[in-house]
């Protein structure tokens, strides 16, 4: 099919932990009240903006399959195909896992605390396979062996979503379809730098609100036509607003 | 993988139109609130049970989706690959979309309306493309072209759904992955009188409950080293003779 293409992204809606404020990456936590309010909210703006996916593809991760899943039922769109990669998971927080952000922030000041949310290639660091909050002998990621991540920087982020990006998305939105993408902070972000062409710098201003489809044109090469639009801009320059702020309570 | 492979059955729970004692067919109802505490409990009997599916196919209707869904998320399973087929969708109904089960019965009587119900060769009239209750331009139908149903007997189920058992369902088993299906009164109907050998007369008399697993355990040949056994064996007798007596209020 001929361009343009049509890709939808869409963060989780507030998880538990985003609620309690812990650093939560990898660890499977579900959606919060207000993350499911969110998750359907989505669904709705899909389907008053007659923006009908085709394809999901979310991460293993509980609360981006149950945004998927309830955005789709509000779309009426339950029945279209998924895929689901580890590719999109959030980032590995590693042995900030668990932490509360406000402590670590306490603890280690803001420099430091700083450099490991928002500094392109410093993780931080590994979380230890005998932590409470590692995922290690978590089924999900039995095929992964030794690339399971302990820890990550962004930059790892884009290193390992790209090559799905590359096979599995791209190769749905050259058939015509339109895609939904639902995923995490951080791999939206690693997808988001890739297609508007941000500097690992000018990254780290970069946040995606929750809960608010994020709709970008693509043409033959795959890269946008235009700026992404939120489809509820309004709400999503006050989530934005609300995720560089967090920690900071 | 060697046998014997794990194959569980579930039946979505209540819909708002089983709740209204409408026949349903192929149109696309939603759970009722009693459907959504039956699609949980089956979650929560896999989990008890330790029967944690690797693999989930679901028809293309949403109220088995969301049964599924609300399933693997009691089950903590929301993760696993998600394959979907109308070739599980439930037995289209015909010209008896859309009607109520007990106006039926008293207008065409009690033996025409078990025929229809429960022979397995008498589909009802068909279903006119412009009748509201038609699937005729449903986009999810879209690739099937003369395939979509306008009616069917259980004979007609069999014979779609059974091809969908040879290629996906079985290639998933024999790799020695535990799969849940899950689909329909009629769909599973036909999947279980392939499986136990049941003949077109006696299966006439078979009901399977909404929301309780059905449990196989198969053998090298893909059939049944035993009968098969309802995760909660009281509940499922119950709600057997409960789809016997529908339409008879």
């Amino acid at each position: 099919m001929p361009a343009p293409y049509t890709l939808i992204l869409l963060r989780h809606g507030q998880s538990t932990w985003n609620q309690q404020n812990l650093f939560t990456g990898w660890v499977d936590v579900r959606l919060s009240e207000q993350g499911v309010t969110e998750a359907r909210r989505a669904g709705q703006l899909l389907a008053e903006a007659n923006l009908l996916p085709d394809v999901q593809h979310t991460s293993l991760l509980s609360r981006a399959i149950q945004t998927a899943n309830l955005a789709l039922e509000e779309a009426d769109r339950l029945w279209i195909p998924v895929k689901r990669s580890w590719r999109l998971n959030e980032r590995h927080y590693g042995a900030l896992q668990g932490l509360d952000k406000a402590e670590t922030l306490s603890t280690y000041g803001q420099e430091q605390f700083m450099l490991w949310r928002r500094s392109f290639d410093t993780p931080p660091p590994v979380l230890a396979d005998d932590n409470e909050w590692s995922q290690a002998g978590d089924p999900r990621y039995a095929g992964l062996g030794d690339e399971l991540p302990r820890t990550e920087c962004l930059k790892d982020v884009v290193e390992r979503m790209l090559p799905y990006w590359e096979s599995d998305i791209s190769a749905d939105l050259r058939t015509g379809q339109t895609v939904l993408v639902t995923a995490h902070g951080n791999s939206l972000r690693a997808l988001v730098k890739h297609l508007d062409g941000i500097s690992d710098a000018d990254i780290a201003e970069l946040n995606i609100p929750t809960g608010i489809p994020l709709v970008y044109k693509l043409g033959e090469d795959l890269m946008p036509l235009g700026p992404g639009e939120y489809l509820d801009p309004a709400a999503a320059a006050a989530g934005a607003a609300a995720v560089a702020a967090q920690g900071k309570k």
